[in-house]
Order: C-alpha cells, then sequence, then structure tokens
C-alpha cells in the first residue's frame, strides 16, 4: 500500500469490564479505516502489525480497578492493545523510519497510529523468527532471565520447581536453570506439556497437576529433600503446597498468579507460617523494573538460540478473528507454550 | 544454699500436645527435689532460674508435628523450656562459674541441669534491669534489630506500619524507626496499648485494631501515600490489609503471626496479588540466623538505654504458679508489653 493511503482496518475491541472468567465474546472484531499517515509536527509512527502477544496479565486489564492500579484498564469500547511486532508504515518519530521492524506496545488491529513510541524498540537481531520478540526475545525472554537470575539468586546443584512450566516464561526458567546445573521440575497441565518438559525442554522430571489429588504428596515425591527455588506463575493451592515443601533459605519468585485473575474473590494460602520457620524469601516481581537489563538479556540469549542451547515452543494462531480465543484459551490452558497471534508475516 | 545441697524444685510441666488456644490448665505445677551438683566429667552446669521469658513462638512447641519441624516440640510430662536468665550454681564448664549470670534456654523450674550450654550466653553488662536480658538485651531484642535494619531494609523518611506494635519486639522496632527518621503507625488491642505507643514510644499514630470494622479503611488513613515497610507479628486478615495498602517496592518484615498460632486450620491470605503488581519483597526470618550480629547490637543499644533514648515495656508476674496464665495471656493480648515471670531476684 501506499504511504498516505486509506485502508480498512479490522481490530478487536473490548466490550466492558468483567468479573470471573473472559469469553470470546467480551472482545468484538469491527472493520474502521485509517490513513497511513503520521500526523505532521507529532512524532507519532504508524505500524503494521505482524505478530500479537498473548499474556495473561491482559486480564488484570479487563477489570474495573476499585483503587489506582498498576495495570492501566483497557478502555471499554476501545481496541484492545498489547505487546507485539509490527512494521513501520510512516514515522515521524527521529529514532523510527519507514520499513523498521519494532517490538513493543501496539493495538490488536492490522494497523496502529502509536503516540506512546517510548514503548516500543527497534528489532536489532532479524535473523531469529520475528515471532521470538514476542517470547523468549520480549518480555517473556526477559521476565524469565530477571525472575530467574536476578530474583532467585540460584545456585548450581539447588532445587528448582517451576509451575506452567511449559509456557511463555516457565520453559526458559527451566532451561536456565538446567544450564545452571539445578535439579529441575516442572508442572503443567496436560500430558503434551509434561511430555514437552522431559523431552524438550530437559527439566529432570514433570507432572500434570490435574492428576494429582494431593499436590503436597506429589511435590515431596519430586523433592524429598525440600525445594530451593520456586518460580510461582499460578498460585493458589500449587503456593500452599510448596510452602509445605521449602528448605530453610529458600527462594519464591512470584512472577504470576495465573489460577486466580478469574476469581472474584482470591483463593486464600494458608500455609504462609512456613515463611518464618523455613526463612523463606517471596518477592514478587514486575519485568518492567528489569527493562535495562534487556542489551544484557540479548547478548545472552542470542548464542543459546543460535546454537541450540535453548528451545522455545510457540502456540500460533492465524488472523485477527482468532485473537479473542487465544487470548481466553490462557486460562484454561488451551495453548501449548507461548500464544502468539499472527496478523500479518511481513 | 550450699552447692551439692539436694533442694525441693517447683517445676512447670507440660501435660501433652494441644490443639486449639491453649489453656492454663495445659501445664501442671509440681514439686520434685534436685541436687545442687552439675555431675563430674560432664560440662554441664546447674543454675538457679531468675527471669523467665513468655514468647509467642512456645505455641509452636505445643503442637504435636507431622512432619520434622524447626521448633522442637516440648516433651509431654516434662519441663517447659524456654528462654530466661540464670546464676549458676554449680558447674564443671570451664566458661562458667558459680555465681555467673547467663541468659539462653533454661527450664520452668526454680533450678535447672543444664547440659546443653552452648545454647547460653554469660551476661556481661549487670548495670541495667537483668529481666531486659529476656526482652530488649535478648532474644526479642535482636529480633527486633535484625528484623528491622536487616531484613527491611529502612531509609529515612519511609513510612513503616507495625502490628503487635506494643509487644516485646514491635515497641523496639517502632522506635528504632522513629531513631532512623520514619513515619510510624503501630496497632495494638486496647486503649492502654494505644496510649503507649503514641505517648510512651513516641509513634506518629496507633490504633486499635479491635475497634477498626475495616483495616483497609484504617490503613488508608493513617497511610494515604501506602506503606513502605510492614513489621509483621499477627497475620491473617492484617496481613491482607497490609498488602493492599503497601507501596511499590514495599517489604514486608515476617517476624511471627501470633494470630494463627492457635487455628487447627491457618487463617487464609488472599491478597498476594498485590506481591506481584507492587513488587513487594516479603521475608520470614528467624533471629538464630542473626546469632553473630549479638555483640554489635549490644554495642548499639545499651548506650541508647542508658541515655533515656529508648523506653522499653515489662509486664511481669511473679511465681512459676502465675507462669502458664503469664504464658496463656500472650494469646489473648493479655500483657502489655514483654511478658516476663519471676522466678527469683537473685
Amino acid at each position: 500500500m501506499a504511504n498516505g493511503e486509506e485502508v480498512s482496518n479490522k481490530q478487536v475491541l473490548f466490550k466492558d469490564y468483567i468479573v470471573g472468567f473472559p469469553k470470546a465474546s467480551d472482545m468484538v472484531l469491527s472493520t474502521g479505516t485509517m490513513r497511513l499517515k503520521a500526523a505532521e509536527g507529532s512524532e507519532a509512527i504508524v505500524v503494521k502489525n505482524l505478530y500479537l502477544s498473548c499474556d495473561p496479565y491482559m486480564r488484570l486489564r479487563m477489570t474495573k480497578p476499585d483503587r489506582p492500579s498498576y495495570f492501566l484498564p483497557f478502555t471499554p469500547g476501545s481496541v484492545i492493545t498489547g505487546r507485539g511486532v509490527a512494521k513501520v508504515v510512516d514515522s515521524n518519530h527521529p529514532n523510527f523510519k519507514e520499513g523498521d521492524l519494532v517490538v513493543g506496545f501496539t493495538g490488536w488491529e492490522e494497523y496502529s497510529l502509536i503516540t506512546m513510541t517510548d514503548m516500543l524498540r527497534k528489532i536489532e537481531h532479524t535473523d531469529v523468527p520475528l515471532s521470538y520478540y514476542t517470547g523468549i526475545l520480549g518480555m517473556p525472554g526477559l521476565t524469565a532471565y530477571a525472575g530467574f537470575y536476578e530474583v532467585c539468586s540460584p545456585k548450581k546443584g539447588e532445587t528448582v520447581f517451576i509451575s506452567a512450566a511449559s509456557g511463555a516464561v516457565g520453559q526458559l526458567v527451566g532451561q536456565f536453570a538446567k544450564l545452571m546445573g539445578c535439579y529441575v521440575v516442572g508442572s503443567a497441565g496436560s500430558k503434551e506439556k509434561v511430555d514437552l518438559l522431559k523431552n524438550k525442554f530437559g527439566f529432570d522430571e514433570a507432572f500434570n497437576y490435574k492428576e494429582e489429588d494431593d499436590l503436597d504428596a506429589a511435590l515431596r515425591r519430586y523433592f524429598p529433600e525440600g525445594i530451593d527455588i520456586y518460580f510461582e506463575n499460578v498460585g493458589g493451592k500449587m503456593l500452599d503446597a510448596v510452602l509445605l515443601n521449602m528448605k530453610v533459605n529458600g527462594r519464591i519468585s512470584v512472577c504470576g498468579l495465573i489460577s486466580q485473575y478469574n476469581l472474584e474473590k482470591p483463593e486464600a494460602v494458608q500455609n504462609l507460617f512456613c515463611l518464618i520457620s523455613k526463612q523463606i524469601r517471596m518477592e514478587g516481581f514486575m519485568v518492567s523494573k528489569y527493562n535495562h537489563l534487556y542489551p544484557k538479556f540479548v547478548d545472552f540469549i542470542i548464542p543459546l538460540i543460535k546454537e541450540g542451547k535453548i528451545s522455545y515452543v510457540e502456540d500460533t494462531v492465524e488472523g485477527l478473528d482468532k485473537a479473542p480465543g487465544a487470548l481466553i484459551g490462557l486460562f484454561s490452558g488451551r495453548n501449548v507454550g507461548k500464544q502468539v497471534v499472527v496478523v500479518g508475516r511481513e
């Protein structure tokens, strides 16, 4: 298309704030038009979206906040926003030019006008799959890197447990822990995922939490001596079982609590007394705190990808009309690996 | 009495493991006899007990453990053990001689034979009230010192909230925080305690949690900008309310969970999602990890005591027959300040 041309623009709109599990019908497809031209005098850019990232935290943006929240809520009637990979179509910004590939905050639509350009990063390495910038080379990758190396203070030989271990972040944490010489066990919600953990990602052990009546007993089976590090992605009953099985001086990095995001009343955790008797450090974190580490992370991860020392599994759907289903699938564990929506490939 | 003499020895025995709130009748008074002579060839010592410490963690020793526990359970039918101040009556140990004053693990009885002498420390400074070695100069003092300065990473001007704030540890944490130039608020369970916090310990604000229907609202009132540091002594509903009111990068030092110790099923905490969105570090600790700091702590605290820059309130009962009631009083908040049992004064 020509720069400045008016084109039709398919979009995914957020209907209204919800309570409980999200449904695909909480989002609606719409088609508008858009002129592929950033207004003169602004520093805005216009992009064509290629890959959109489905992330669990997006559920938090669907809830009407009852007090100021770190997560900016979606605006009812407006386009869903999130992280994605896009190609610059027109730019008034000195740092971006037509044809550049960028990663950062964009819209769930074919074309986006982006004014918050400080949330965008130009993609330098293009000899890897571009979709990786929604996952291993994007926010989930940096989350796994900072959450494991910075928050968990891991040491060789320690025992590491990861929940939601085949997800966008968990699969990387497990591989990082194996590279460091840790004993690594993961939990996931299907046989297919458990097989991935053991056979593709090299976890020492893995189990399907849905098949365990007694999570405490399951953890005792895999960690007879206890857990040094827990990388927490789910919360609720799993956290309670883990607390009972932590070692003295254990560390819990709280990355996500996906089991809780759709509950009107969060599930309660009962075993916090273990924090004292086992002198556990439990630390919540958000990747934004570690954005400054991104260049260091890229230098670390690109060689591992190129040498085949690390794997990354993505679950892709094609087309914006599949986007609502892909997002809500995260909460039933439908996705196997990082969930990506392909809007276009170039 | 003469060294080697056989004397009568009043004791407080632990009856049997309990569930729920402890009662005075879970302990029984008994009188035996004891020869005031440490056996030749041993490194044991015999002491006359002077001041016994009532500490919340002792409740944990009354529960039959269902898995290996850090807290050694009491032995049914045997004397209650705990921290106390005592005078050496006879010694075969090179580090202790007759007449020495010691602090450490002893028995709830008039005289004790102590074989675990590595849990004892000789008292050097005797120009302060000896009972202080059960409190400000003992385990609670070091707990407050390490729990605040080492675990909370406090900075001048930060906002600090302390629960059970007039207790053995809380009253010190509040005063340490004021010395550092923090804004300090405490909660306690009576008007008398709230007055102490504001008028004796110099807290900026204090409130009676029993008079607040909505703890979240109470905390918002005292911390409109949020809490940087929470020194956790109680757990349960208070922790849930605090989590909602923490600032980003807040720290929670988990020292005790006294509201939970008597519950068969611990009260659940629901708001752990705040750990992530506010990037909170929550760390449980036990003072034993910081025993090496004791000499440094004494050098810090003795001048503050002597210059009147720090206050310490004790609640004393006289006689071993009052000991069971004093211990269980901790769990209804009957005590005002550090609970001490006076067995003898010299």
